[in-house]
């Protein structure tokens, strides 16, 4: 049977992929310290949980298309606060920040299209360009620059008449990487000038760990409000990523008009999962600092250990909770593979996400790993004495 | 700025594109009978609310990528009672069938590939396919002929080097025609002589008024386990359509692979959803033949009604809640609009989903409706007597 040539050229996400192999691993009684997934192990509000019990509906009916106004109301609020004022119209609920970018780049992206996007980035990114029939151009970055990539000149050299549009995540996953104002500001200006989406994946926008308030490119929507598209969604901001609800947020109408459209398709998000993450936004500013102070003790802990570790490379993230490391094996896959088959110390072993597929130059990125610092600092300690034991034996087998 | 071209040429939802006019119509006082949409108005079982109530977690943690086990397992089980054993691996969840259809026209479907369907159909297949670059090949059917699509020279000839994949709905929506076991059977035959996929979209099927058992193209599944993916999901079956939890049952094994990868890229379905709807497959046989007798009752006052309207053309449909009519007016989308905007009888008036849309043949279906009896009897009673009486106004302006 013929399949699509799109999903033929997909690739299964590197974060998951290693799944059925921990499976294994565990079946053997393993410990596996799971830096491969953003899974936050702090508890989700009590907001939620309580919206949950007091759901009184009889029948679970379909919400409407573009959301339960209960949650449009709730991003609404949210954002008044941090000084973006949008309408209702602005803002399209979906199932999590992924259908947000799906709808996104399925109404931004056609075949032959190209997105400029950093290297390393957020791997579903390349699924569902590819998907639309498109290709990212990147960006590249290096350890050594701290990942840096907001270079004008260097960017606009990438555009051309394929270019639709720029998909900049800040804080970065998965490199922390966390834009300036200025920085935004140069990137709005590259949109506006070239006539292009700047498409902001702000999932991680409360994990910054510099400088004393957040930074969004809402600040800029009124400036730029047909190119700017920004993705948002309550699973890490409130560590309630089974909840699977997002929201786009434009003030481009015709874009969101072709958006409902896909939202159309799909019908509805989860009905209930609205109702209760519409009550999370109620959680006030002291929730934020309290996460942020302990991901920070995380990071400040990660990087420590990291340090101790001969050969491998790495920049302090400024935000999000992942961070990318070069190791010194030769390939980070066939390392993930071995620490989950062959590998244990003392009957506990460690997962990362193996950075190659976060990169479009092929080549790159071979020997790198994104590391998701989501477990207790004491967990991170430890996983990274299994790291540093694992390296010297896999190198020395 | 540019949308990308696939976007361009979709449409909003006939079923959901006059609800911003039904807001206005209510916002005067207006009260609507909702036949537009197949929001049953059925209680959810309990169960549902008993799991939700249950759920005790921390953290509303992401769900493994092909579904939680407890979920397949629930649809395993179900299956069984039907006869058709299916592994784990046959499985994996949606974010209701709408997803399921959206993953699968993605890995089946290529630029400028075909689908066969018979029209009328469900539209969303129309924004799913046309975002992947494909188009649908109609088998075109008559009201007279009770909306029959299965001619296997017909279809036969609708066959070309493009054609991938059939996509048939039973019980049908929007025509509520019902496939006996040797139409399936010639259907199972054409995909297996042509190499085509057969996606049997079966949201409905516990909903027949004809025979005794229901049907489902799963009896097939040994027999052409390379061709038949099932749609399925617990919206319709369960009256819980806001749940959004559906699933791709195949035992093309490359199909589920490569369907994995889109389901990786939207990360997990929601766990609580989940949770609840995997409880919703303990109901009973009884369940059903309660909901079935109770649409049938529908089903009944509604054919009877209509057939008191001079000039109405329709089929009794034998599964599903649906049914075409074709009403003597000029055209639907009109009418409909006129119905919001500018009638009532006695502060009430009717809402169905024009029909021209499900067809992909130009200057079909202009003046038919699908109307989705989803309302107690009483009041598709009422709904009908609204109706006669505007088609009389509609037509004396």
């Amino acid at each position: 049977m013929k399949f699509s040539s799109k999903i033929e050229k997909c690739g299964l996400s590197p974060i998951r992929k290693f799944h059925p192999y921990a499976v294994e691993a565990k079946k053997k009684g393993i410990n596996i310290y799971h830096l491969n997934i953003g899974q936050p192990d702090v508890e989700t509000p009590q907001e939620y949980f309580d919206a949950v019990k007091r759901f009184n509906d009889k029948t679970v009916e379909y919400a409407p298309s573009p959301g339960l106004p209960v949650m449009v109301e709730a991003v609404q609020e949210y954002y008044k606060k941090l000084n973006v004022n949008l309408e209702s119209g602005d803002i399209l609920i979906t199932q999590g920040g992924s259908e947000a970018l799906n709808f996104t780049i399925n109404c931004v992206l056609d075949n032959d299209d190209e997105i400029i996007i950093p290297e390393p980035f957020y791997p579903n990114y390349n699924t569902l360009s590819r998907l639309a029939g498109a290709t990212i151009r990147p960006i590249e970055t290096t350890v050594e620059d701290g990942f840096k990539y907001t270079y004008k000149e260097k960017i606009e050299s990438l555009i051309n008449e394929h270019t639709r549009a720029m998909l900049i995540t800040t804080p970065g996953n998965p490199t922390g990487v966390l834009l300036n104002h200025d920085e935004m500001k140069m990137l709005v200006d590259i949109a506006k000038e070239h006539d292009l989406f700047l498409i902001a994946d702000e999932a991680y926008r409360e994990f910054f760990y510099e400088g004393d308030s957040l930074s969004t490119f809402g600040e800029f929507i009124d400036e730029a409000p047909e190119n700017l598209i920004i993705i948002d969604t309550v699973s890490k901001r409130f560590s309630a990523c089974g909840a699977r609800v997002g929201c786009i947020i434009s003030k481009n109408r015709e874009l969101i008009a072709h958006t409902l459209k896909c939202a159309q398709a799909r019908l509805s998000v989860a009905t209930l999962e609205q109702l209760a993450s519409a009550e999370l936004y109620n959680v006030g500013p002291e929730y934020f600092v309290k996460v942020r102070n302990e991901y920070k003790k995380r990071r400040d802990t990660l990087c420590s250990k990291l340090a101790e570790i001969p050969g491998v490379k790495f920049d302090v993230p400024k935000g999000a909770f992942y961070l990318v490391a070069s190791l010194p094996i030769d390939d980070a896959e066939k390392f993930q593979q071995w620490l989950l088959e062959e590998f244990n110390d003392n009957g506990e072993t460690v997962m990362f996400a193996p950075a190659g597929s976060m990169y479009q130059t092929p080549g790159r990125g071979i020997n790198e790993v994104r590391m998701a610092y989501v477990l207790e600092s004491e967990k991170i300690a430890r996983a990274m004495d299994i790291l540093k034991k694992a390296i010297e034996v896999y190198n020395n087998r």
